[in-house]
């Protein structure tokens, strides 16, 4: 990629986030919509002006690792605790319910076993980055149902760790070693626990380490590398390293240092994050939803059956919220975006040919739906609530 | 490139250079002597940590562009078009006679005629990013002799268009048309004097359009934007980018949103910085510089007399000076980094093959020799002026 190329995207990508980001906060909506939309406008199905280069990517998974940095950061550690229980019980039922309606409905459509297994694990995973986001926007985050959808959406990740493995050990041997899954779910539990649990421990060290810095940038850089060090060893673990990057800002929210930090590290994000949600929105191709394709139609069908699945199962995740006084339509509803993990688990079916083209199309328009319809649903929630 | 190895080499990155950096200053150097011999550290050479990925050198190029733009935000234009002539004048001795010194080496050394003018002119560029970060660490950068360093710089890069313009002129065709070297030089000039007199007369639109968003990051997000276009637009008339976002950086200053543009662009630049530095310094291969090896003493002999003629040419810069107030000796040594553009102008005659391997090398060791003596001469400078 020249640099002249690379120049040219980040301006289209700086230009087109904010101004859609404008427009959406203009219309009472959170920025992140826009920017989703600023996405599949520049994208290669509509104007084609942002290509989805390698660099791009790695800048958007720094920019959404930041995201969730400053989330862990603007976070408490105790009231995510207070709320365990609960958080547990949303991600579980917001795993199997989907994965139940999804899997039903493919076998009443005629699919395989696997198949229909395929299916309905893509519609489990919650995307964190997209909730989280709006959180912040909506300035939501401390709120109880705030605490439990992130708790919940980082339990999910370990639980889709869980799903992916699964699928892929049908996909590619036919058999499941649950020895090895839960081999695998055990430690990537035992790194967010130690993470955690060391972390605060030795964060005094940190503060120590920075206070006896000298030269320029010492917070900034030494929290970024704290965070890209905790995502890095979240990848070793095979959760996603935006996990590593909250528990990296649940750590450093409890030093002397944690405001300094807060407000040195916006900026930052600022520049990195609406490249990931831009790059998000890229994916989207627009042609599915054209109903005057007549091939669109069982893609579209499919898509709308799935949808509702997909909906219900994770609104009904809600109703494991017990004993808090939190709004659980609101929790369901901050459970709802698909993202890219739903894109990861349909790009594995479609690579092992366990699906087909238009199955994978109908499953990319179900993340794009509930990807773009919950900003929406989750304001409007909390203003009811 | 896998995201994982990515974060690795961004954390090998921070945390080298922020150890060597401090070591630096705590023996009293500027950070950035620490940064190039933490990238000499991790480059390929020694102990190969760091890989010049794609994406890890457009990082670096954003980083470069982003020191120069803070760099503008800190100056005042006043100042600069105050020393004016002080600086064309020490750009074009700083040019000529180390060409003259270096062309005369080479054909002393019986080389031909045209080696000879690609020698000459690989000692003729100053590699502004090295002396504006070290006025910098400093806190001389509104000195008189910051000042005309700065300025020289920025004259030099135009002067150094023009001199590749000849080069690759000769290298390709054997001719050189002025006509067109004329243009490409009258079309530089125009876009800086352009840029910065109808970017401070529409400042305000850009003032005013900030205070209308709504949304979070509209300083950061808009002035690095606004940086960016800049630098594009420099790159179209083939000057460096770094180029553009200075003047960017020069127009911006003279906004009200000044003081809070440079305080949210710091954090960011710190991200972004190290990356160039470290870079810089994984270029070096410290192979030549084993004076066991006999097959480098041709090498380390022509690269001792280069950077003489380098040195000797880039001090008599400081005669240039007219009037002013100003150290001479001072503003040679700030002139005397090469960094990456003679590197650019060497990769052009070996890839044309007009000189060979160990040109080549010895002048990559004048490079590295001006670049990692200068920050530590520019202080003593400082220090005894």
């Amino acid at each position: 990629m020249e640099f002249k190329d690379f120049l040219w995207s980040l301006i289209t990508i700086y230009v087109c986030a904010r101004v859609m980001g404008e427009l959406a906060a203009r219309l009472g909506q959170s920025a992140v919509l826009g920017e989703l939309l600023a996405g599949v406008l520049v994208g290669s199905s509509v104007l084609g002006w942002v290509e989805q280069t390698e660099t791009l990517k790695l800048l958007g998974e720094i920019g959404v690792m930041l995201l969730l940095f400053e989330v862990g950061l603007a976070s408490d550690l105790q009231s995510f605790l207070k709320v365990g229980w609960s958080a547990v019980a949303v991600a579980s039922i917001g795993m199997v319910t989907p994965f139940v309606l999804g899997y039903g409905l493919a076998i009443t459509l005629d699919m395989t076993q696997l198949q229909a297994i395929f299916v309905g694990a893509t519609l489990t995973a919650t995307s964190v980055a997209i909730s989280a986001r709006v959180l912040f926007d909506l300035g939501k985050l401390k709120t109880q149902e705030g605490n439990i959808i992130l708790g919940a959406a980082v339990i999910d990740d370990i639980l889709g760790l869980v799903a992916l493995s699964v699928i892929v050990g049908l996909a590619e041997s036919g058999t499941v070693s649950w020895l090895e899954i839960g081999r695998t779910a055990g430690l990537a539990i035992l790194f967010l626990v130690t993470a955690i649990i060391v972390g605060i421990r030795y964060a005094h060290l940190f503060s120590h380490l920075i206070n006896r810095m000298l030269t320029r940038g010492r917070l900034v850089v030494a929290a970024t590398t704290f965070a890209l060090v905790l995502g890095y060893a979240a990848e070793l673990v095979h959760i996603a390293p935006l996990v590593g990057a909250f528990a990296a800002g649940l750590v450093l929210a409890r030093t002397e240092h944690q405001v300094h930090i807060e407000e040195r590290i916006k900026p930052v994000a600022d520049v990195f994050v609406p490249i990931f949600f831009v790059l998000i929105g890229t994916n989207v191709d627009v042609s599915y939803f054209n109903p005057f394709a007549s091939q669109n139609w069982p893609i579209l069908l499919l898509a709308g059956g799935l949808t509702i699945a997909a909906v219900i199962g994770k609104l009904a995740a809600g109703l494991g919220v017990v004993g808090e006084k939190a709004n659980r339509w609101t929790i369901g509803v901050g459970m709802l975006p698909r993202g890219e993990v739903g894109l990861i688990f349909a790009a594995v079916g479609l690579s092992q040919e366990i699906i087909a083209e238009g199955e994978y199309g109908a499953i990319l328009v179900v993340v794009v739906l509930t990807t773009l319809v919950s900003p929406v649903l989750l304001k409007l929630a909390f203003k009811r609530a």
